[in-house]
């Protein structure tokens, strides 16, 4: 079977239009001739469309000149033309047996400079690469990251309900955690909850107590809780495409020696990054301000990860609250303020909140008290 | 701070441990001079570790020479050293602020061929190709899909526990499918069942009903079942490390017309494409028995994708069953078998069974009834 080439005369899809019209003209402006994005968040940004990571090739082929293709599987077809697509994407779907790269390349030139997504599968990229040996390639974010970096109001609002949201979760740990239930038991509920409160996906639970809690992404375990247990409590979900992320921190009964030390030194760093963030302010000079705090009181070697990272679209992207980032904060940005303190075979804490940056300062997404909670 | 390298010493992985041999003897035969693998089946398979996916790099590589090194960020040092790693396996983990693909280049050479992960993410792939930039490039399943198709014994138990679980979880199907309850809500229950039944992890949950149905890939959504409605169930999760997949059909009240017809045409096609499965055999022929059969029965045009799909420690893998594709059938493979007939606007049907390659025929690891289900 021929491909089948359909132009959607659907209803436009008014955000994913003008995110389209953005992306080309930082294009033209950074030297890129096409965009070649496959499922994922730069494909959700610039078409609305939300795709299945497949085996079978899903690309969009945006170029810089305005013509705009989605290539998709035959019998993801439906799925796509049902999808809030704008108009000027042409969708081609091809049968089981076609070969998707020869149609790919029927629509660029060999020898031009592209933005493949950042996550297509490296089998995809080296069939296209196969297919267009003289072209150079680089990562479609070179093209996507600063327009998603800047949160329109729409979007700091669809976090600002995910971050309500997942904060109702948290309000409703404490009656979860009980000496002698496992991790993963809790894990299950909190997921659950997760759901209840209006996510409608879970995209990570950690909960790691004691010792576990020293092990930063360690996710959930057969750990049974037990009396004195420090209990780090990492969670999220995507509600309405935008994504949640809080960490807390609960305590079952007495708190560990060095606990409430500990804590409190770390409470005083999120609060101290978070006061540091506003618009002019490097990525790097926030990570300094917590890494500092901590330093400063004593807990430097156990803080081991960088402060933050951007969210959105997806849990972690662009910016990085990391050392050596020298990018400047400017209103409509969104990320955590995460910093933690890992103290092997004792416990861990972390204290996560999102953030959006605003004319003046900082707005948290996330309102919950910081204070660990007792159980 | 620098990379830390250790050498674990902790107890052998027998199995990763044969399957590094065994990758490194391909290797040699088929002129590859090392494996570069990300987060994934391949690493899994390779060393047993279960590496989350994350925007910082985990690669593993395994050089034809037997030097084996897995490159991991110092936050997730703890999680790989606690994994089954095979004793040959060195972990070098870097700091936030450390280039990785300059470490990673240090045991590479440049103008070798590399393997890389058939998923690794673009990203990851175009930083290696910058710093290795004589070297040739092909997937690393060049190398391993044949190592993971012929599963061993123990592999295919996995399978069939698995199979076990998820028919388990398709027998109290009928229960939660009741007018006026949505897909997403018998979804979300189904989910919870294939957790309950013993799985780890939900890979997918699809309920399809009525028109729904004839969207190969539709999900589930708000649609409420009515009486009359056709739903297709199919579900998979992952239950110790290898994957479940089975879809059955159900009824609500009284069939819709054409719809008993298009079910027998189509369990005739199912049980014919079994029947026609064992060594010897090609992947196609197999999938030409199920297309010949629908369209004999004059269904072809609705029989819209392949037949089947390999499966194991991915849900969809090495063998495809697929026009075009004439890998012979070994002893050990497990694929499905889920021919499907897509009637626009009307609804759909799959059966779906997964198959292992015996000596002599095949063995079904979904033993339930093929039948449309009354509800």
């Amino acid at each position: 079977m021929a491909a089948i080439r359909v132009t959607r005369l659907a209803a436009m899809n008014t955000h994913a239009d003008s995110a389209l019209q953005r992306a080309r003209s930082a294009m033209d402006d950074l030297g890129v001739d096409a965009l070649l994005v496959g499922p994922g968040a730069d494909l959700r940004y610039l078409t609305g469309y939300r795709a299945l990571a497949l085996e079978r090739l899903t690309l969009l082929v945006a170029r810089a000149d305005g013509a705009t293709s989605l290539f998709v599987p035959e019998l993801e077809r439906a799925r796509a033309l049902a999808s809030p697509l704008p108009d000027v994407v042409e969708v081609v779907s091809f049968a089981e047996t076609e070969d998707p790269y020869a149609l790919v390349a029927e629509r660029l030139d060999d020898g031009g400079r592209y933005g493949v997504g950042d996550r297509l599968w490296a089998t995809f990229l080296l069939h296209l690469q196969q297919r267009l040996a003289k072209s150079e390639w680089v990562t479609s974010s070179t093209v996507t990251r600063h327009l998603r970096m800047s949160k329109s109001p729409e979007e700091v609002d669809a976090l600002r309900r995910a971050g309500q949201a997942i904060d109702r979760v948290h309000e409703q740990v404490p009656s979860l955690l009980r000496p002698g239930r496992t991790e993963a038991q809790v894990g299950r509920e909190v997921a659950d909850l997760i759901l209840a409160e209006g996510h409608e996906a879970v995209n990570f639970v950690i909960v790691a107590s004691g010792p576990n809690g020293a092990s930063p992404h360690h996710e959930t375990g057969e750990r049974a809780l037990v009396h004195s247990d420090a209990v780090v409590v990492d969670i999220g979900g995507t509600l309405d495409g935008y994504c949640s992320d809080c960490t807390r921190n609960y305590v079952i009964g007495a708190a560990a020696d060095g606990y409430t030390e500990a804590h409190a030194a770390l409470e005083a760093a999120q609060i101290a990054a978070c006061n540091a963030v506003g618009p002019g302010v490097t990525a790097e000079s926030v990570d300094a301000v917590a890494r500092l705090a901590l330093r400063d009181a004593g807990y430097g070697e156990f803080f081991v990860h960088r402060t933050g990272h951007g969210i959105g679209l997806e849990e972690h992207e662009d910016p990085y609250i990391v050392e050596g980032n020298d990018l400047i904060l400017r209103p409509g940005m969104t990320f955590s303020i995460e910093p933690g303190v890992y103290l092997p075979d004792r416990f861990g804490i972390r204290i996560e909140d999102i953030v959006a940056v605003t004319e003046d300062g900082c707005e948290r997404l996330n309102t919950l008290s910081r204070a660990a909670v007792p159980v």
